[in-house]
């Protein structure tokens, strides 16, 4: 399947266009491929877009003071990444995001989504959709965290992204999880 | 200011609603009055409902299995407060709301806040640009959390919420920042 039709079937998930008016839509959207390890933005940079993920899996992450890496979200096929803390508000990013692996995405600036949600009721409806659904897994991340409970936050992980384990190197799903590398082998060997 | 007046003078901060508009918008929010310590979501409701507040303060807590408390939110006038994963999910609530103080609030039902959304364009952009802020505000706290560091954490909600510290009792805030009694005390007496 195709960039668009990808893009297509997802949008149909939750609105409804026309040929025409999806059409326009995704003239939007610019392709962008990128190699594994490559930086899609640094901390510290001015935004303007966001990507949308074909292939490939991406991280979001930040590194501390002391330079301990925290990632906060993994993006596979259909889920969107980008430092939304610096997109809505215009600071700069706080956040990096770049590739775990090979990955096409597109990418849509902020002034583009602004004007298809203005244009295209359906389309804002969209993007309230999508928020709602960022900002409820975001809820439900932080209430694991706060409870601190590794062996649910691992479970989550799995069922969120069944293919992660496979596909990512364990010192990044522990920095996901915010656990050692000792306790997340612990885990996978438990469960078994 | 009265209740609608308030709610007038938030909704103007993003979006120009003519007066009709609003006197429609506003007829489908219904005042409601709680006391001190009253509940206003269990855990485990059905919900069909979100809260706008105009007077006094409520918090999002969610208790685990130990019985320890944390705290998600806290929400003070012109915060919005409900269980959105619940709600947006169709699944019963995790987490509860009640109230710090004798609280005054707007009650918005799901299906008018959808109603709205589709008859008014303007709506779904507020409500749209609504959960953006509530969306990179989570994903500050996650990050934060992660971070671990209780200082800053400290700092940012007393930056958020001024007049928190004198308004909410000492554990509540322990239990906001996910640390001791006595932690909070050191941060307090070590800022002054």
């Amino acid at each position: 399947m195709d960039a668009k039709e990808i893009l297509k079937q997802y949008i149909a998930k939750t609105i409804s266009l026309s040929d025409e008016q999806f059409d326009y839509f995704f003239s939007h959207f610019k392709p962008q491929v990128f190699k594994k390890g490559q930086t899609i933005i640094g901390a510290g940079d001015k935004l303007d877009s966001e990507y949308f993920v074909i292939n490939g899996c991406l991280k979001t992450f930040y590194i501390n003071d002391e330079l301990k890496m925290y990632i906060l979200q993994f993006a596979m096929p259909t889920w969107w990444a980008s430092d939304y803390h610096a997109l809505y508000t215009g600071n700069r990013s706080t956040v990096s995001v770049d590739c775990i692996t090979d990955a096409e995405v597109l990418c849509l600036k902020t002034e583009d989504r602004e004007k298809l949600c203005r244009e295209i009721h359906a389309i804002e409806h969209f993007f309230r959709w999508r928020t709602n659904m960022g900002y409820v897994a975001s809820q439900k991340r932080l209430l694991s965290l706060m409870n601190n409970d590794a062996r649910h936050r691992y479970e989550e992980l799995l069922k969120q992204y069944p293919q992660l384990y496979n596909l990512v190197p364990k010192n990044l799903i522990a920095a996901y999880l915010g656990v050692s590398r000792e306790t997340l082998s612990r885990l996978y060997h438990s469960q078994k």
